[in-house]
């Protein structure tokens, strides 16, 4: 973590727009951080396989997890090449033309190739932090993983390689020409919002549901305003 | 659109809790209509690459677009396979053990190989469909795009060769030991949002928003209460 840029390798050059895209570590990893799935891609004989999941990234690795029954578990332990993107949706950009429409969004994409993680310790600590990702501060209240359990599930970690990050902000981008079309054009805000938690019905009658749950919100980069 | 299912084949057959997944047409459908962003993956010597890209579909094949200089499109020109998925976050699921976590959900893999849309007429269609994905309603206040415009777009179809749909719903499945944990269990619906629309400051002083603006919402189906 001495250089604060990811390498920009081959792969994660951005061809398109590059002014949207960056390689800056803060800002891929806030993006990460803020994401509760990602789509990891992985190929078998020729064919892309795009699987939503759940990670976490700590420095300068995502780990994924899930059950040995299943395909993605299985193909990624060969330790073949795998392409993990996470992407925020943040608003609809609505243009005075077609043809300018567009999103505002964050996203990053990482390269990487996976490794099996087998250390018992190790596995225990990946899966707490999963549970963090989605809820921090909710590890500390469940009962953690028994040795069984452990055992079972398959952990992965996929170094990061190379990442980059992608994102549109602000306004719609018209046409001068198209200015004075009598449309209205702006952007519609998005945002992964919290409803009511629904508690489970066989929780004891007095259990409060604790703060992580009733002020849940994603995000520590604000929407746009 | 004679048979009410995909055919299941190799790639889309669920091999992991097969019980969540399925492969009917309507449920397929509606999880795509519900998107903006699908994850297209595509293979390059080898390589995965997983890239945000806003579709539409029409019938039983998925429209993608973009400029010609980006790799993705160019890659997807040749031919080769594809596979879009699109997710939508429904919520967290808070249970009693570390490893019962888990996420509500509703998704869609396809499988397909793309083809060029080259003709003038289908592409402006298929251009108009896409801005009308986004904002149903919108195409029609909106400039086409012009003759230059659409030839300068590239404009794929991924005809939808297998698909299958994934979905989690309902509470937390804990094991009956942990039932009498003092922990609160249940789960925090998630969903996309609209915030308050912004308008572009050089919209007419007069300029109202349509009701596709001022009501914008995504979603066919309910998310849950």
């Amino acid at each position: 973590m001495t250089e604060s840029n990811y390498p920009p390798g081959p792969r994660s050059t951005l061809k398109r727009a590059p002014e949207r895209g960056c390689y800056d570590r803060p800002t891929v990893h806030a993006i990460l951080d803020e994401g509760l799935v990602g789509h990891v891609g992985f190929v078998v004989k020729g064919q892309p396989f795009v699987i939503p999941t759940s990670y976490v990234r700590i420095d300068d690795v995502l780990y994924l997890h899930g059950s040995p029954a299943s395909r993605m578990m299985r193909e990624l332990r060969k330790g073949v090449p795998v392409c993990v993107t996470v992407t925020h949706l943040d608003g609809v950009v609505l243009a005075r033309s077609a043809l300018h429409h567009s999103m505002n969004y964050r996203s990053v994409v990482v390269f990487g190739t996976a490794r099996r993680v087998d250390d018992r310790a190790e596995k225990a600590r990946i899966l707490e932090a999963l549970v963090e990702q989605v809820a921090p501060g909710r590890s500390a209240d469940v009962r953690p993983g028994s040795p069984d359990e452990v055992a079972f599930t398959r952990v992965l970690a996929v170094p990061i390689e190379e990442a980059s990050a992608k994102m549109r902000t602000g306004p719609p981008s018209d046409e001068e020409a198209d200015l004075a079309l009598p449309v209205w054009a702006g952007v519609i805000p998005l945002q992964l919002q919290a409803g009511k938690p629904i508690p489970d019905e066989r929780n004891p009658p007095t259990q409060q549901a604790p703060s992580y749950v009733t002020g849940y919100r994603r995000g520590a980069i604000p929407p746009p305003e």
